[in-house]
């Protein structure tokens, strides 16, 4: 690899202007605003690297594809990413021009350039770097970069099922997110899933004088213990049959996690707080992070909630609940559990409405593809990665590892520090060519596989 | 009695064209306008009927005091109401001018008819056509008429105080709020008080993404335990000793709460519930109204409130409860003793603020002054009237009964369908005639009273 680095290392000035011409093309999914025209010059960009491409129209945004068959005895990797970026509002903040990316302190400024254009781009400079110094990439590659990330991912999983056959690969290889805040590189193996519900409880048609109290039901009241039925003293979720799709842990699943930095003392400090949750198995930080599903209360609001007072009984109270999943545990399993809940303890009356479903993801640790994943960081960065079974945030993740099948590792480039959506969007331009250095390093591990 | 009640029934126009003077002087309080005004127009009315007036600055708007001191060793009664009144607006929603009063379908429309200015007229005519047809009052009577009822009587217990010769007294008359539904005339004998606190708990100092809330503390579940240790399932107030001071009933108040007409079907009907509130002692719709104490969540809110969903940990929530308290719950106290078990719970970190305290009242039904009013009614309404121990709301009656001392009894003239502080308010012109009949007839009844 020592003589592809180099090669790469020697291409750095033209592996930037690429970038920046990329960068520049605006591509705003949330409001239709250059997003054609960047799917037509992200194809036209894989082909000139070597990739042959094409464009799949969707719903909204187009898909843009690309492959690279050469055996079909070899595995084939399929690289997920998105060319969309999130809108530069506000203006002001921004210290340089956001579609005119400019390196200031090691950094590329300018809105896409880690979420997610810069990460997608070191794939396709990988790939380049290696074919022209190999001759020929001996494995097949597939690449699917979607233009609506940034605006819920709508079409992704209808595509995929739709494309199972133009899909079908061996692993999937997410480059999105960030490194971990001490700069170490690090894969993440999983994302939970989600059920969020959104429960209202109803009492007289109108609200009504609070003198009334004694005589006229008061519907926060009884949300009161709606709620105290779903989690108990121990903070365990009471819906029953809660837990019982949560996958068994591996040990060393659990022994990554325990080789996670953690300086619990500065996360309390930052947040204001002077104790962590206490779940299951203690308040490990990282562990509850990853492994422990949750009930999370998002808001409730019912009655007077001006300022001073009013002697009301309210009419009505709401409350939204996000209940963050780990594999195997199913949203829609869970929904209706949650609803057999609700009737077992009295509240079949209960409105509840359904705002979204995320199935959980987890690529066992042990899968082949997480250990070349990361001897290829390893070669790139100068030292072994973090390995994340998963995070606690939610993702599509699934309609690879569920709908397609195969495991997905996510394999950040970026910075922590990256401002994504934010005003000064960065990304490190080492960690963009240790990322391309990555993608190079992943086809040659891949290669090299035993089969 | 026969014969005062004929020279009222002659006087019925007089009565009213003086009535409309007093009505055509605005007094909004809240804005200032006329207040002072109309006390100098009042104390002239009394004046004209044989009262001796005066007007006693505070530090907002004027009480105007009347006596008649006539036999220092017969009773004292002290007649209660209050002549400023609630703006007019909207008046696009009158169908005559508020302030100019005129009369449709038996009742005199305008602001203030009912609330409160038709009532204390209809005690000062009373005494007038006592004075008129008797040549003398044998008893004593005091008049206290407040201008600053409409903005919550700021003044009303400051004034009390600093006149306790003056106000001496041995009953207090109250002629505001209505008859009773049915159209049948009653007296009230008390008021709920009151202790408003407000609750707030705090989690990080900012809300926190949710992918958090396996490890950061959620504010709302907190609330949620805490809220449930206030209320047990069997509907009581779980605060030590929050019952320890009620006072025990008086078989003839709960008699005369079984004679109140109930119609419970209709009651939920209007308001769209299915089933009544379950106390200590039943559902019974008057007993509870009347003799329960609450604990009354009026609004409840934290988090995300909006329309769909957003995933955080919230980082406060607040509740507003209103406890309403009977007597001899002291506000103070049972505020100390809510205090006590929020520390008693873990809960002493909590934010609390205060928003107001109402001492309750309750006149023993026993109270030989009741049976004077209620026989006085009879005679003036030709029907007996309900006797309400006490209601649902909470007032200023305790100035009466626990700063002066004195039994206070509520009699009141104007209909239910009074639209107080609302467009059209209006006083039914038979309600009115009985309340000068009924002022009279307390005279007389309370001047042949054992001694």
């Amino acid at each position: 690899m020592e003589k592809i680095f180099q090669y790469i290392d020697q291409h750095k000035k033209e592996y930037l202007d690429e970038l920046f011409t990329f960068l520049r093309q605006k591509s705003i999914s949330t409001r239709d605003e250059g997003v054609s025209e960047c799917a037509e010059l992200l194809a036209e960009i894989m082909k000139k690297s070597g990739i042959e491409s094409k464009i799949y129209a969707t719903d909204r945004h187009p898909v843009v594809y690309g492959e690279s068959i050469n055996d079909e005895n070899a595995p084939t990797i399929l690289v997920y990413g998105h060319y969309d970026v999130q809108p530069p509002e506000p203006f002001e903040l921004w210290e340089s021009d956001p579609f005119q990316p400019e390196i200031r302190d090691g950094k590329i400024f300018g809105r896409g350039t880690s979420d997610n254009k810069s990460q997608l781009f070191a794939h396709i400079k990988g790939f380049e770097a290696y074919l022209r110094t190999q001759g020929k990439v001996p494995i097949n590659m597939k690449y699917i970069f979607e233009g609506e990330e940034e605006i819920g991912s709508p079409n992704l999983e209808v595509f995929a099922d739709g494309h199972k056959d133009l899909l079908k690969s061996d692993a999937a290889i997410f480059s999105d997110s960030h490194v971990h805040e001490s700069g170490k590189p690090m894969t993440i193996l999983g994302l939970k899933g989600m059920t969020y519900v959104e429960i209202t409880l109803y009492g007289a048609n109108r609200d009504v004088h609070s003198m009334k109290a004694p005589t006229v039901p008061n519907p926060v009241w009884r949300m009161i213990e709606l709620l105290s039925t779903l989690k108990g003293e121990d903070g365990l979720v009471k819906i029953d049959g809660f837990y019982d799709d949560v996958r068994p842990l591996l040990d060393l699943e659990i022994e990554a996690v325990k080789k996670i930095p953690l300086d619990k003392e500065a996360i309390m400090k930052d947040l204001g707080i002077t104790k962590l949750v206490q779940n299951r198995t203690g308040d490990h930080y990282y562990y509850n992070l990853i492994f422990e599903p949750t009930c999370n209360i998002a808001g409730i609001f019912g009655g007077f909630t001006g300022e001073g007072s009013k002697t009301i009984i309210p009419n009505k109270v709401t409350v939204k609940i996000d209940m963050r999943l780990v594999p195997d545990q199913d949203p829609d399993d869970i929904y209706e559990k949650f609803k057999k809940h609700l009737i077992k303890h009295g509240y079949g009356d209960a409105e509840v409405k359904h705002h979204g479903m995320i199935t959980p993801s987890r690529t066992p640790i042990d899968n082949p593809y997480v250990a070349v994943a990361n001897e290829a960081i390893t070669d790139a960065w100068g030292e072994e990665p973090l390995v994340f079974p998963g995070i606690g945030g939610a993702g599509p993740n699934y309609v690879f590892t569920r709908n397609l099948g195969i495991p997905c590792i996510v394999v950040p480039f970026a910075s922590a520090d990256q401002n994504n959506h934010a005003p000064n969007e960065n990304m490190s331009v080492n960690g963009f060519m240790n990322g391309i250095k990555t993608a190079a390093s992943i086809i040659d591990k891949v290669s090299k596989m035993r089969r």
